[in-house]
């Protein structure tokens, strides 16, 4: 199949932050950021697979910065790497200064995700060509991350994560 | 502070799969069950630190099996370690099916809380005791899992993992 | 059909009471708290009888104590006894002060289901066995209740009530 | 305090059953219909004692025809009797068949209210004047249903329910 | 086709502004508003016509008084002309003062919905005979609106115009 | 002030359609729409003005493509012109083939938003620099529409409509 470029899969979305997405505090819940994340990233995996997509795993998303009451959100995504039916999928997570319009990206998440085909079996999809420096560099660390994933999952032992042990020195 | 058993965290919610909740093929999709996922873990951190609780971080979540409309899925938390101020919360989600009753454990999810205190900033809370063998190896397990995400985090050096790198021969 | 216990239909869900939830005096609008009852008590009569169940009626709701935003809502259900092809259900209603951890038991609510055949008509379902003193002093006035609420919708005459008018010295 | 007629009460609204309103028959669920009453039943109450008023209490609600999904549904209301602080609630539901037009009444719901005033303590409301016929009924029979609650929420004795041993022969 | 009057396609909702619906002054989104105008007036639309009626366009509403948070808003649309198979439906939206219940009419709304028939396509409905003065002077003015929209959508020349070109002197 | 481009305020936010979105034929309602599109109209209001703005109008939206379950819906907003403490806002609304990713472009809407200082009273905002072609075609086009909408709502007499009057030769 034809290797597709990032930009074919780029989604934007900006979310306004209302009561019911709220904590105590007035922070958005954790919960509800994961849930816009995972359609987002289904947004792009669906424009890079042209198929049905489905969430096969969440890999390690860090909620570093609370997010306020009626903060706009916006979440830009795209598939970072493919691989055979499955593909690493990249969210950056910004928040807007009300007044002063400051963008400050404050938290980056990766999800990834299954092609299927009519079947319901799953499908084989392009690659990808990274297009900026940044994307690039989530391409090379893809397979560490996947590795790792399978790990975790038990579906991989360790001495066979090749790319990942040499981050161990 | 005194330690606490794990039971004092534990939280049990049941949810029925509307069809709202799914995609074209009638799954449950992933961001919906992150969501609720997100609430009940959040119950159990509450539970354990009994002070108001934010989620940190989401460690590595596989969705194995889909989950249908109609389903009704049991997610059943609890607090598997704590240190100092954050907390790992396991999650276990069953399904049911609908005919012969019986229950299917299809997925595990790990979550980390941060308490906080009244002035917003992250407060101590107690040690946690396990109780079941497999909330023994969860336990045991936690310190690795913590490591790991501190690395992909960025805040914390591979060569400074040294429980995370005893898995790697 | 083989009796089943009252412990093969327990179902137990905590809901937090969010902004949307509330009235203007922040307390959870009662109509909410009898669409999570209705959730939770449909949970137990499917799992008592196996097979499609629609609500029939409700009986007799008291809501005595406020519960309130930020609130942890457990609601424990159980069927309670069965006639032929419907079932008592009920369901108690538990808060949880947020610092001390200390439960509370609110309210208790009855609902009527009604188990259904695929072809849509009421279908028999097993007798309960009631567990534990509680569940058998539930199990011994379902009767009464079952006369009294047929009497409400018209399909009773308050002479054929036998058991109902015993509590009428 | 000077009477209202019922007509002050009066508050009438048509929902559309949605997709997620509905259970696997594609049939309105009941706790949905069950909040929708108790919002209508809330205006009501509201605009008899004009001040905040809560919820106390249902009184049976028998679910007898299935609405289906797409069927407009008109919820019609006004406050029936009022008892110093409390007041009983009527709802009559309506289906309207989408072709022909015809309106079916396959339902009716009572709530008992409670007015508060602004410290939150039960506070007076003014009595009601029955305007047709069948409100006059309902007004009559007003007094049996409140015993009967108190019964059955033991906080009335059997032998004091003057009204409603009455219909007991 | 007999024609109709008014009367068969009044329709009446009132909803309650609840915090998810409310901006960050506490006033009822413009878009919620929007939403529940374009169901009520769905639902005369479909009164009068008794088919599948969708959406055609919004035309020209104004929002002059903001809405509260808590205020009971009602709506009441009826389908104030035909025009073979698509129809003008008005909406006025009133808000009640919650401690004297005065009523303000707040808002005025035109929708045009066109009839389809089980093909998907558009399908003839009856004329609307006006019953009120003010209803006699909307179906008057329904002619100039809908040139208007026809120009404003490009469908139709100014110089077509000839109902509309009568109000420039 | 000092005037900004109409880049300033882009906005773009793409929604999947889901069930409870759509009508019976599975196409979505227009009022879920108007919803969606009032809030990203807001988002661009907002970036404009960078203080609070709420909607004063909806001008003319047509609905001519219907919109299907589980399509991508891709909004896209700019401010087009500003007058004195409100302005016109454009939003363009575009489908995606969910097979080929062919987008087209099915609707376009146009709202009206007002600026707010923390008084809640009118606040003057910036001039808008149009940067496509298409834009300066929108930032002509605005001070005919809004002598349109003003005349409309009564706030204007037709005589004085200079701009308006001119596309009536």
């Amino acid at each position: 199949m034809e290797a597709k470029p990032t930009t074919a899969s780029y989604s934007e979305t900006t979310h306004i932050v209302l009561p019911n997405d709220t904590n105590v505090m007035d922070h958005l819940f954790g919960g509800q950021l994961l849930a816009w994340l995972d359609m987002s990233c289904a947004i792009s995996a669906h424009r890079h697979a042209r198929t049905v997509t489905v969430t096969a795993a969440v890999n390690n998303v860090s909620f570093d910065k609370p997010i306020k009451l009626g903060d706009a959100v916006t979440i830009k995504t795209h598939v970072s790497r493919a691989f055979s039916t499955s593909m690493e999928v990249w969210a950056d997570v910004w928040t807007e200064n009300q007044f002063t319009g400051e963008k400050v990206k404050c938290n980056s998440a990766i999800y990834t995700f299954v092609a299927l085909g009519p079947d319901g079996k799953p499908r084989e999809i392009p690659p990808v060509i990274p297009v900026t420096e940044e994307e690039k560099v989530r391409y090379d660390g893809a397979l560490r991350r996947r590795q790792l994933r399978l790990i975790l999952a038990g579906k991989m032992k360790p001495e066979e994560a090749t790319e990942l042990r040499s981050i161990f020195p």
